[in-house]
């Protein structure tokens, strides 16, 4: 694993995170790309990473990088991604693969035919106690599922001074508080119950039908600690919140609600998943609980503690219990199942980390959203 | 207020629990009716009671009887609370109000023309951190309200060998889960934001398709501790969870999740409300704090304690901070406030606890919700 | 136990706690006592009481009242539960008994002699989950036990401007935090532990070496909500925190941190008890939920649910899980243990609530950590 | 600080965890060392380090080495660090930095003498949240600190099954549950308020006087996952809990309680600060949450949101609010502190971690600790 080698494009917050975490693993990333030559070469000093790129092509070329990181505005994934694969190079892409279904449905076919490995980073996953509550529903202690409801909450859009480029359609997509948080949760739960969603009704809210934009470019997250600067009026078509009703395989019902704008919720993630014998609960400001609630005998609190975990949980625990794993411990579990996926070289073995395919499906699933909400009824998947 | 004396109709779970809050407010409980002569008896010897009343109209008749609790079995609130109208007692009657829309509105006509007091007793509305939360957002400190979501869960129904009238359509109504706890939610939050829902779109879940009824009666919340018993199978149509979008009046929106088999959870509600400035949270299983999210500083939890609470919410503490008060306070308060419009005697005066009118909108509520899952589609009110 | 009739000395916080707790259970309170007879009367009004007497020497001749509830400041216990038992009633005392362990051994004995029942009102035992605790250790599920930690905080006398008469050493003695609440921790731990504290090492603090004394009278908690109004200033000699080492029976160890002037812990006993199995946490300001700590499974948190309760701790649970009871509802159970022994007549049974031989040994440890500090060495018992 | 290379001496838990921090910061890890040529050499190729070294002299002798990080057990903490310091390195020691004062005060004097920058891993000090709470003393928004209590409670070492070099005197030293993880308590909350810790009383106590000894090596908070195995009995002597009671500067009293035989928690720091004005609370099972008592407004929970935090502890956090950041973060933060300095080069900056004095004062205290507990009596520093 330790001799494969990464590039990076992208030089925000998640860019960073990619390298960090990366280099925990003993990866080295060898170059990055922003979105001049001249933000790739203070990138690469300000890391410590060998090359700042020029263009992308320099990386695509660069025979040394084997694995290329996607962590660029939503708009430029599908054809970042495709450029990738057909310069050879197996490819990592931060959510959502791309802005259409027609977009990533040419992605699954291409990472298909080029034989390369292709991932979408859904790092929730890769937090141990999101795989032990799947462990506790494949084994069965949760009996059958019958509900999922949940919320993914933040406030970092509360007020109508806060812009980034994820509110607008052509930077993000037509969808904004649902494709870029809500799916998180759509996946996790999809990936915890092995229940797919089959039908959607949602109902979308923008609180802010206007927001200041600075003149000048904003950092993701960091805008909260912005200072005073020039602003202009936008018009904002995209939703800060939403519900959407859901209805699963095998007659199983579900709730989700999103947010951008409540404040106090920094990036809070809950699901509520009820069976038949039991429930559990998991909240994302609290990774290291899961809750399991029962009816006959006291709710437990389970720990993430590598020795009360299942194997396949704790294959991605690190640290003993009580020292608290977080966030950014995801992203490692998360690039050291697809390396080790990579390093191994065995297409045919089942694949640790979310795929093309799934990145596609999320897209579907948000497309079958928007129209839900347009058109005030029931959507089939 | 220590004047008025109380009979209450219902032995059950819900009837004692009247007869205990009225004592501490030194309100003297006169008789109790049950469904039987000889119940009607036995339960006013358990609970030290005078008059164990043989028929109804004995209690109606009863001169000393001032006010009427009525606390049994949902389809027989309408007749009840419309005789005991028209016998000229007050009447405060456990939820729903009754079984359609038209029946309350019969009610609501009856108790103007009678000039009585005729509460319905939404107790939740008396934790003081509700009144509390009602008076951050009068005073404007949420700023606007843009979004309200929250959910209900309990678990006392989750096997199919519970069972409890409430299951059965001819003695709870059609609506089952929504209409016994989902409207003290709706009823909550409508009460907190000062808002009105204007349309619902409701999808709601039978889990269990049959269910075993003991032969023999069952008490509210006692099947948890019950023994091996006869029993035959019934045909459950009522729900067992489901969710409701909800549009607010100022173009608010919301989402309500409801479940009597999550298990684990016992009787949590919990809602959060989101304001331009500010959001609140709060859960039953918690009710002596009040969560506050900031997006500006550090998120607050609002004890129930006296010298923190504003005067609306501190004349319903009893106890100084610290000391929790609980479920059974909320009666106590709740009683405390009906008796006291009672005694005052003033007409005029606006009424501190739910009314006929409140219970009349819950039904149509519940009436929406019903026709909305039928059609699948957003029913307005 | 509804025949027996009570009354209650003491018109503060805690008198009308004690009335409220009777009235639930349908024990009538006959009778009431002030400072004077004017005080007598306006309680008597205002609660709704028969009787406000003018004299002690009224109440202990009033034929009618069987028990006598003393809620007066400490140093009026001795000789008032003295009286009340040469009067031929039955006694249940606010804690501390009195304020000297010569005047508890004189007051065992006179129990003893009269064959009269006499408590002190341990209430904080009567929380279902304490007795849950002490059900689990009973029955072994912990182990041996190995050490108890734990604390009692307030912020009730957090300023120097805070003042009551307990801060008074010849009002409520010479020890203030530890005999005010640290005695509440230490007959809790004992009993759920059926382990007595062998030897004490303490070490206590006054933070504030002078306070402000409203010219005028304060109610108890009531100071936080204070006006403005003249004060004098006073010398405080009695501790306002401090720290206990404990040793218990079989070599058991453990630790109790008290302070009163600790900001926004408004009234929170914690303890954490350690056995060779398991370990148990509790927090009053949490009441609902008993923390049972796991090595080789999952930590559980046990809700007061009646279905998940031992025999023991549900016979002092009245509602459902869930329905939370809080401080006021320990009152209500304490008195029911009382009154239940006082009416079954039966000497010879195990008394269910904390006697005056109990109420001793609580003075009996107090001088003993009193001791402890001013010679800065351990103290035997 | 990219330029410095390290090495690291030790390949526990703890070697790792250093190894993966340096990578965090983009600083090389040029070689390791273990107990054996063998072990050098295997922990090189597992974790991917290009040098496994035959013996301490040749990474003593390593010029790329700028650096030595020393992980061993703590008999061998003051050899290798007098060496490394005699070999011109710069050190970064784990705790304790040595068996006894007479040791620790030399390395003070080598450092000192050697001008080379020395350094213990107090790594719960870079916490975001506990520099928060520095940050909010020192300006003064505590009011005066007037108490100080806590706890430090594991459960790794239970049951007498549970071994580890830790509980032998020769290996880890006379103290353990004291010196290995009161420390940590008693370093940080001494940082927190700038208050010295004057005198200590302690009661130690062995809960297990043998373990069985697995015929082996066993790796620390390993042991909870391990299997049947031929074991030894030994005798323990070292204690498995303990309490101390504390006299700071300025009159300030307070109260630590440590446990490694508390069930149910893993790794559990807790302290309460109290002032005059409001008080701090922070749970190391929590670490994203400080809680902020207050007296007259609700108490207030911060998150590590960079947003919210002051200067000073916003430069040791990545990530946004809500992103949990977590145990292994703190050895990234502290490594980006000692490097930082080490690159700026400047012997008369203050060092923003802690040093060999702090070292050294923390093994005068445990010396203290142990006097006190075998002579009873309080003990000045």
């Amino acid at each position: 694993m330790r001799d494969l080698k990464a590039a990076v494009v992208g030089t925000g917050f998640m860019g960073s995170t990619h390298t960090e975490a990366l280099r925990r693993l003993g990866i080295a990333v060898v170059g990055i790309l922003g979105s001049s030559p001249e933000k790739s070469r203070r990138a690469a000093a300000a890391e410590g990473i060998p090359r700042g790129y020029e263009t992308y092509h320099d990386l695509l070329t660069d025979e040394e990088v084997q694995v290329v990181h996607i962590t660029t505005p939503n708009y430029l994934h599908f054809s970042q991604a495709r450029a990738a694969l057909e310069a050879g190079k197996h490819v990592l892409c931060e959510k959502p693969l791309a802005m259409t279904s027609e977009e990533t449905r040419q992605l699954v076919i291409l990472a298909e035919e080029t034989g390369l490995v292709a991932g979408v980073n859904y790092n929730l996953r890769f937090y141990p106690l999101n795989i032990e509550a799947r462990d506790i529903i494949e084994r069965g202690d949760l009996g059958e599922v019958t509900s999922i409801f949940g919320s993914y909450v933040q406030d970092w859009l509360l007020y109508p001074s806060d812009y980034n480029w994820r509110v607008l359609p052509e930077k993000g997509g037509e969808l904004r508080a649902i494709a870029d948080i809500g799916t998180h949760w759509l996946d996790l739960v999809q990936v915890i119950t092995s229940l797919k969603v089959e039908a959607v009704l949602a109902d979308l809210q923008t609180v802010h039908h206007t927001r200041q934009r600075p003149i000048g470019e904003v950092e993701t997250f960091s805008g909260k600690l912005k200072r005073e600067e020039a602003t202009d009026t936008i018009e904002i078509e995209t939703e800060d919140a939403g519900a959407v009703l859901l209805r699963f395989e095998n007659g199983v019902r579900g709730s989700l609600w999103v947010s951008q704008t409540t404040a106090g919720r920094k990036n809070c993630l809950r699901y509520e998943i009820a069976g038949s014998q039991r429930a559990l609960a998991w909240n994302s400001e609290m990774p290291n609980e899961l809750w399991n609630g029962h009816r006959d005998r006291a709710n437990e609190s389970l720990h993430r503690d590598p020795s009360l975990l299942s194997d396949a949980a704790r294959a991605y625990a690190t640290y003993p219990g009580g020292h608290n794993e977080g966030y950014d411990d995801t992203f490692k579990q998360s690039f050291k199942a697809f390396y080790s996926y990579v390093a191994a070289g065995d297409d045919s073995a089942p694949k640790p980390f979310a795929t093309f395919i799934d990145g596609h499906e999320e897209v579907l699933l948000c497309e079958a959203i928007l129209e839900s909400h347009q058109e005030e009824r029931w959507v089939e998947l």
